[in-house]
């Protein structure tokens, strides 16, 4: 029999992270597509949109007016999912198997840039440094708040990720209690620290045992690049498409050089590193299939800074980032996950170490401004 | 302070088959949605489609050619996820977290009807109740093949849903392992057996004890129907907006009058009621927007029919299928899972009992055969 080739036989590889599995289906791009097809982003926004509830003086829905802010503006959902505590106590349950557990937070709008038509993408590298420098402010400030134990800071990019709006924007939802899978996430890790031994090379997590995402990193920048699933490096971070990714281009951004648990962690070395590989990445997904590419981005780490009083178990955690991009041929096709992925298990179309050697060709100068 | 409403504080409900919890904000529905909307489905779809590979008598992408068929047709998938056992091992591990698990099996398509232009809301019952002997043929004689260890049979229904021809069908991916999700329910609710004591009045589970879902159904089909959680029910089977629903108008249907694993264990009497049952929550889901309503469905069951040496354990699966669907607000207003569903937990827009309350209001007469 044939030997195996991860690029022709069907297989499935383990997300120790959450501890479920994807199915490998590589063969699987080569079939038509019939189905739906996006919508073209729209390519021709204005730097200033006067109906735009984000864009400096304009009036959002609550009625309140925008800053005329020349870099970042953070304000308070008007629209939250959650409200501020106190919140009544739980009903008693009608059964054992329905019960209500209260959850109280806060959601923030952070604006990343004042111009309407701009992207991470776009964005000069002390831009982002900035934004790196609110999402830090926030963590602080939300995570130390009586009664947050989650600060989750996530950005919906592209209408066909369920963004309402265009303007450089991301969100931020600050939780009483930790959510599902970053929690699953963080068990994980700690488990790990206590059933495995640390390797000789890699970083070491808190009391010198061993962080499955400090090794993993390290494994996999020891890797002959070309082989590998690292699209991009510096000192600091490391870009790579997981061994167990989901999403068609899924990319995970983590530092590898030392264990790091939070943003507010970050040397200023180490956040304009964070900063330039944010632009590298962001500026390759756009030349893959020249266009403003869609993706969820989410920051886990320590579920809330340090405090005094604090179990130190959560320095378990280690700073990454999740991009979770759904095209998949081209800027109009994309993957679903729905059917079998919805009731079994996700599923993809080519494996990550092809997605990574796709995203490593792409140019990190952005399309459009060779063009211009 | 004000008492808990369940309609008014944002609050977390777990998910006993999963394990995870869900953020239900229900005032979120107030607010103005700006971002993408879905384009109609087409409503003036031909009985046939010269066009359509899964039309009577026409060419496939495999150069195969359909049957005349007068009620349903399977055939195995051009473009299958899996391939046929047997498959080479698995290679060695380059690194402990990285892990491969080749997997076998195949994908087989069921061609609900030669009409180009119906769906499962548009159908006559008895044609429901031939689907449902198809599936539980497939079902026997995929699960019965050496090294096949699970059946997932299901439905993309809709553009939306990622299904790439209107013409009505669904899928069946047999496997040589468990996937995740059917894997962590079926442990759960083996888990609930050992744990829990059956109640006096619901069915009983294998050996006497607990079943997590005939507890569950028995206790829903219990509340007030004003007030609970319940669409539609018939001596058999019973259609509810779970406690702990993700998709804004997901239904589970499950037998609720006696433990039943699989489709295989039905009595002809409760096929009927299935199939009847399957036609009213479909016509429902239609006539809630006056579209032809996009999901995703899957039947969850005991992974393969028992076999003589088999373990009986899995006898702990209770047959129940999920109906995801996308929509929100109207025909072209979805619920976008992004974000900070991706990352963090799924939220949803309104609480399940609104849900049910909205599709127990509709119509059983679909929407265009009143009109017709
Ligand atoms: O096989 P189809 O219908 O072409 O494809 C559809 O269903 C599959 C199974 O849920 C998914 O993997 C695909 O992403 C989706 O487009
Ligand atoms: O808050 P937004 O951007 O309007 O809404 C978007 O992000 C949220 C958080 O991921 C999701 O719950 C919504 O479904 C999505 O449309």
């Amino acid at each position: 029999m044939a030997e195996f080739d991860p690029t022709t036989h069907p297989h499935r590889r383990l997300n120790p992270l959450t501890g479920e599995r994807v199915l490998v289906s590589p063969h699987r791009t080569k079939r038509p597509w019939l189905g739906q097809t996006e919508p073209p982003q729209p390519s021709d926004l204005p730097q200033y949109d006067p109906k735009c509830y984000l864009c400096p003086g304009n009036t959002r829905a609550g009625g309140a007016k925008n800053d005329e802010y020349k870099q970042t503006m953070i304000f308070e959902n008007d629209y939250a999912a959650v409200l501020p505590p106190p919140g009544p106590a739980a009903p008693a349950a009608p059964h054992p198997l329905l019960t209500t557990e209260p959850v109280q937070g806060g959601c923030d709008v952070l604006c990343f840039h004042p111009r309407h038509d701009l992207t991470l993408a776009r964005l000069a590298v002390p831009d982002i440094e900035r934004i790196i420098e609110e999402w830090s402010a926030i963590y602080n400030k939300r995570g130390n708040q009586e009664g947050i134990e989650y600060v989750q800071i996530f950005e919906n990019k592209g209408a066909m990720m369920g963004c309402s709006n265009p303007h450089p924007h991301g969100q931020v939802w600050s939780l009483s209690d930790v959510p599902s899978l970053p929690a699953t996430e963080l068990a994980n890790l700690k488990r790990y620290a206590l059933q495995n031994a640390p390797s000789a090379s890699a970083p070491k997590g808190p009391e010198g045992k061993a962080c499955l995402l400090c090794e993993y990193a390290h494994f996999e920048v020891g890797v002959a690049e070309s082989e590998g699933r690292v699209v991009v490096k510096n000192e600091h971070f490391v870009a790579l498409v997981p061994w167990w990714a989901i999403w068609p281009f899924e990319i995970m951004l983590l530092p590898y050089a030392r264990h790091i648990p939070s943003i507010a962690d970050l040397t200023s070395e180490e956040r304009s590193a964070f900063a330039s590989i944010l632009s590298q990445i962001t500026k390759r997904y756009d030349n893959l299939f020249s266009c403003s590419f869609a993706y969820s981005m989410g920051i886990h780490q320590r579920p809330v800074p340090r405090k005094a009083a604090d179990a130190a178990d959560a320095d378990a955690a280690h700073l990454h980032l999740h991009f979770d991009p759904p095209l998949l041929r081209n800027a109009s096709v994309r993957k679903f996950l729905v059917g079998f992925e919805l009731m079994a298990e996700p599923q993809r179309d080519l494996t990550p170490e092809q997605a990574a050697s796709r995203l490593r060709a792409c140019s990190e100068v952005h399309y459009l401004d060779t063009t211009e």
